[in-house]
């Protein structure tokens, strides 16, 4: 079954209104199997909007609608539909009464205009709407399915999980498409796609990169007849990649590298604590948000030039002879962290986020130290990019060095 | 001038993306006076994004496309428009050698397939992108307009900002179209609405307002012959706006909170620096994001919990009688900050994050103070929303309390 998606409204066209229901729907296809090919965004405008439905009609099995079946003259998409499939629109006497008894509850007079959304086509049954006014619309006819429901997220995604996947289900059949996410860190995007090469051209499961914010992730999915035997698939494929990816495997579908590294210094029964100069609070910050944080986060400091540094107890002969952003440094920071803050892990950060050169070194220097019970590993590295990204690539640096430490993994 | 928004990737038919840079594109394109009447998201697959070129074609003076212009053989928006408009693509020896340099810069060897990234056809002329290694086309065709750039939206911004928008003003000719935003905080969106009503309706310029996460931005867009003209427009509204929302307004265009507290401290020759519970270096990370934050942030200590409050100097006494998320705990904290630390301006953020409630009051209670040379002054309220969004509205809740308390306005 081929898909499309449409999301009505004006304000999507003028950018005024990001469309996050279009990504909410895409995912839902996915997950029922269903290939979505196109997403539109269109505007109030009964001509475009019925030029595109009939190029969707033409190309696609199931146009899923969001938007502009609200009360105004401005909601356009039931007479859009109607126009495409040259059926009238009439009163329905069942949904006008629900219409009227939903205001008639609120003690408000229903406006006039709002007679609209008690309308139907002889193709369309309505999909009830209990949270909101407007009731969407299920039209099947010579093979082909539309829904139209609110673009209201809340409501759109009631009548889509009680009302409009219920009915696909029924049409679809068994089969059962199951996904898992492999995130990986300290590889880049070409070198992950060249690693695992051998494997990205099969097609059940299917195998996808993406390079994120917090390293690059491979999506692994797989169709079967049964959940179990499409998790049989997965188990066995991720075993595959795991061989081939090892230890840059951090985590898996919505676990975070901070939420990985919290599980690890739990499990271990371990504090923590940072000095950090460079990164200005952001590794803190993150690490921090790990609800659970508040176990084994001692707490951290932000320095931000030798003054703090040696006010923090730093040996003024390691700046004179290394400069605050040295190996040297991060590791006696470090070592300060863990045992300033009295904690049994101390991570030091110091580097240059530019856009300056700082003690003649040049921006996107960076080093990071992590003393584990007195156990030194530090990581020296360049990074490019601008000063917000070098903040954000070293905190992850950073935290991919910790959780290598705590792993007991040689860096 | 008719415009649509192409963007390409398979992941935002799979809803692994969500589509920002059509929103962003969308309001350029309309502060530019340009009719944007499509948005579609198309996914890696030539033949689709063809049939979909073709169909832009006809209906669109200018087709503005983002993403697939990497080098992996998925990316294949260059072949898509080399196929729309039959013809060759050839290596360009001059952009060949700025791929190649790009990786040299970063002693990286250039993996084979980034040659694509050189490539070009008659119609195109290259679109520089100094932060990335894809560069754009900016392809001109019997009267179309064609612009391919990245997906990643920092590059696309900048691709667009410094390449595509000088090339379209000069396409577009006379007309000038001047835009200002004047960020305001402190006031939700609908009061701003209601605040700035009688001018919502004016024409030219025209007044939009956006909910953002840094307050209620004010958009004014003005068109005129001249520059001259427009800007003079612009300059009488822009007093009408600032006569009606006062000190709500705290920057304009650019501008950040933290930018503008930056200058304030710069000016008065004041430091700075902060303790902070809740926001577990956010705060901190906020105000060193400015580049020349070095100058006056002394720094910030994050701390986790009573046991780090007191090892900064808390009274316990403080903490037994009020709790550590208390108006007395925070303005205890922020004098620490002050005389700790070593400046003149201590900021202090106490509150819940949640989800779970604290010494019996619940999440999202904040108690933010500042304490400017010995005078102090808090804020105490009550937030909704996830841990990260308290996280964040805290940061700017306690970044607003500063600005007003450096700019002497009573709170």
């Amino acid at each position: 079954m081929k898909a499309e998606i449409i999301s009505v409204g004006t304000e999507l066209l003028l950018g005024h209104l990001t469309d996050t229901n279009a990504p909410y729907l895409a995912q839902e296809l996915s997950a029922l199997g269903i290939d979505c090919y196109w997403i539109s965004q269109i505007g109030d405008n009964q001509g475009r909007m019925v030029d595109l439905l009939r190029l969707a009609w033409q190309r696609s099995d199931l146009i899923v609608i969001t938007g502009g079946v609200g009360p105004t003259e401005d909601d356009l998409t039931r007479e859009s539909i109607a126009a495409l499939l040259g059926e009238a629109m009439t009163v329905d006497p069942v949904l006008e009464q629900q219409v009227r008894d939903f205001f008639a509850k609120r003690n408000v007079q229903m406006p006039p205009h709002n007679i609209k959304q008690a309308t139907l086509i002889p193709s369309a049954t309505v999909l009830p709407n209990p949270i909101g006014t407007a009731p969407g619309w299920w039209v099947e006819k010579d093979g082909h399915i539309i829904t139209a429901s609110p673009g209201v997220p809340r409501e759109m995604k009631r009548m889509w999980e009680y009302e409009i996947v219920p009915r696909l289900r029924r049409r679809l059949g068994g089969q059962v498409i199951l996904s898992k996410t492999l995130k990986t860190i300290g590889v880049g995007e070409s070198t992950v796609e060249d690693m695992v090469r051998a494997l990205i051209h099969s097609t059940n499961p299917t195998l996808a990169t993406y390079a994120k914010q917090d390293g690059v992730h491979l999506r692994m999915t797989a169709k079967a007849d049964s959940e179990a035997e499409a998790a049989g698939i997965l188990t066995d494929f991720e075993a595959q990649v795991r061989a081939i990816m090892g230890d840059n495997i951090y985590g898996v579908d919505d676990e975070t590298m901070e939420g990985v590294i919290g599980a690890l210094l739990e499990k271990e029964r371990l504090t923590l604590a940072t000095i950090e100069s460079c990164t200005g609070g952001l590794f803190a910050s993150t690490i921090t948000d790990v609800p659970s944080s508040a176990v084994y986060f001692r707490g951290g400091l932000v320095v931000s030039g030798p003054e703090m540094m040696i006010d923090a107890g730093l040996d003024p002969e390691i700046i004179t002879r290394f400069g605050t952003v040295s190996q040297e440094a991060s590791q006696a920071l470090a070592r300060l962290a863990r045992q300033r803050l009295g904690a049994d892990v101390g991570v030091a950060i110091v580097g240059i986020a530019g856009p300056e050169q700082v003690e003649g070194k040049p921006a996107g220097t960076l080093f990071s130290s992590v003393d584990k019970c007195g156990v030194m590993n530090t990581s020296a590295r360049m990074m490019g990019g601008s000063r917000s990204d070098f903040r954000r690539l070293a905190t992850l640096s950073a935290l991919s060095l910790l959780r290598r430490c705590l792993l007991g993994i040689n860096w």
